[in-house]
């Protein structure tokens, strides 16, 4: 690669990597944290509609029916939302908005891989807080002087969650800077942060219709928060892309967000086959952290995190693994169906036979 | 507005203006350039086909498929194509992908009114080199020292296109900067940049979809130049957000690019309207420059644009107008249907006999 022309600021910039997306065979896909269930027959519905000769005109650049629809969804004014494409894109939206070169930036070393490298491409400041043997956070760490914090919660991949009563704590200490937490699995068991934002004006809760909406296909992700906080994100989306939700996404993320019974049994199912992997995998010896996401975290004493990944793949199923330390042993498991489920117990047995 | 927990970087940023997107009452919307037609048949029937339970994963990140039509259209390797959420996020992936602080960029003063916010964004040293009095551009301005030239061509507001051999003077004269043609309007007239591709490793060629296929509403845009290129952008993109085409704006794409014959038949009527329109709104007396993009810009000796324009809104047809020197007393008129020009004539007639 020749980089002559590259920008100074990229020439060492290491990118996200996603997870793998099969195009040629097909298989068991418990890699990549989506929802095994199809979108509610509402989106669809929705979207078919949306399908004419409209798609000619921009969508409406302030994503307004979709904010009221979010808003309504959880008692907070339009102007306490904002949209954009997949969380990752409000994210970055916001490491730009909220955060300042010189004042460091903190989050956990096993966290959602993606944080370090905005920081990397905005040129932060950052440190990466190491958590605790057992994978909690270590709260006091984030109570010091710093420019902002992030925290994934429930955390990825560990599937952990931080009480309530933490975040507290963190936003508390932190009244000079934003504290954005990052929701993106809190619809399978934690508890939502969203009631303190009346009380915090520094925090911002960051979520994504990808997983608890089955809608990763259509890139929708929104924050919450203060009016005065919801605005510098804009500022930056509109000086950067007027439109990053097009009308068709538009459509869907209305019908999702208002289709509650369809949200409600489908992620209902996917917390009771986590129940179930989790038992059966800890029956095989796995040592399986216990998760509030559509994912579990888990190792085996007798073999390494790379034999099983490739024994997985070799039997049809994708699990997610990170080379990194501390957790290159684990497996990150997404949730599937039951079915699905009982597919990667019986490769695991297979695998741990020999 | 409360800015407390604003980034310093974005204390005085001052974002871009779309055009207005009404959306309780009907008008004639000559404001935003859209194309008056809808999109081919053949792009609805791929978004319908595209509308099921796959939308619960992820979309191809890399946009394998569309990269390679839109490929294929052009003669180039699907490494020679950059694809991202309209050309505005791919301008604003290609600024902070190749421009570095401290070396000046240089575009016109009147063009696209995103590269100045691009520039204050990212904090890039930029220059605005003045338009000569008919709004052809300077060549002679862009041969110096500079850290990267951007040329819209055909221009925005103006409709005026720079001939190819200036282009070639500038990628000459730019060896060591990128030179960033954007060509959002060429398919409606203008000669193409793309066939100086297999010469100039610096070159870079940022197209929509949105105006001559149809599909402003949803989002797709590409970059065109050597892999080396095209990977800096990609390294940016991927360092942001992962998967900013959905996958149905991917299926609409792929068949947009494809369908050859539907491009034709509606981008001659756009440039017979053009032509029509060209020669009604001159007989009525206003300065209408020779324009090369689906939309002219006009102004009249007898009436500022302010008055024009709100003239026309009472009309119930929305233009354009920018409130800059040098242009504010020019509307800027999109093409729609030749019923729609002609209504459009006529309402000027009706103002102007007061």
């Amino acid at each position: 690669m020749d980089k002559k022309y590259w920008s100074g600021r990229i020439q060492n910039l290491v990118p996200y990597t996603p997870g793998e997306q099969p195009r040629d065979r097909v298989f068991i896909k418990l890699n990549t944290n989506e929802n095994p269930y199809p979108p509610s027959p509402r989106v669809l519905e929705a979207i078919r509609q949306a399908t004419d000769s409209r798609l000619r005109l921009y969508p409406d650049p302030e994503a307004t029916d979709l904010r009221r629809a979010i808003g309504e969804r959880y008692g907070l004014a339009p102007e306490q939302v904002f949209c954009g494409n997949g969380s990752d894109e409000v994210l970055g939206l916001c490491f730009y908005a909220f955060f300042t070169p010189g004042r460091k930036v903190i989050f956990p070393d096993i966290t959602y891989s993606f944080y370090p490298v905005y920081t990397e491409l905005f040129h932060l400041d950052y440190e990466e807080i190491p958590l605790n043997e057992d994978f909690t956070l270590p709260v006091e760490r984030f109570l010091g002087e710093n420019g902002g914090v992030v925290v994934c919660n429930p955390n990825a991949p560990t599937g952990r969650t931080l009480p309530l009563e933490d975040i507290r704590r963190i936003l508390e200490a932190n009244r000079d800077a934003v504290v954005l937490v990052d929701e993106a699995y809190a619809d399978f068991g934690a508890r939502s942060a969203i009631p303190l934002l009346p009380e915090f004006p520094n925090l911002v809760v960051v979520r994504t219709m990808s997983k608890s909406h089955s809608l990763a296909g259509m890139r929708l992700g929104y924050a919450l928060g203060s009016p005065d906080l919801t605005a510098a994100i804009g500022c930056v989306k509109n000086s950067f892309n007027s439109y990053p939700i097009d009308r068709l996404a538009l459509a869907a993320g209305e019908a999702a967000i208002q289709d509650v019974p369809y949200f409600e049994e489908t992620r209902r199912k996917v917390m009771d086959a986590r129940a179930w992997t989790t038992q059966a995998l800890r029956a095989q010896g796995f040592r399986v952290h216990d998760s509030d996401a559509n994912f579990v975290f888990a190792a085996h004493p007798a073999l390494s995190g790379e034999t099983l990944q490739q024994g997985l793949r070799e039997r049809g199923i994708l699990v997610r693994r990170f080379d990194r330390p501390r957790i290159r042993e684990y497996l990150r498991i997404t949730i599937g169906t039951q079915q699905e489920m009982e597919a990667l117990a019986a490769s695991c047995e297979d695998i741990l036979k020999g």
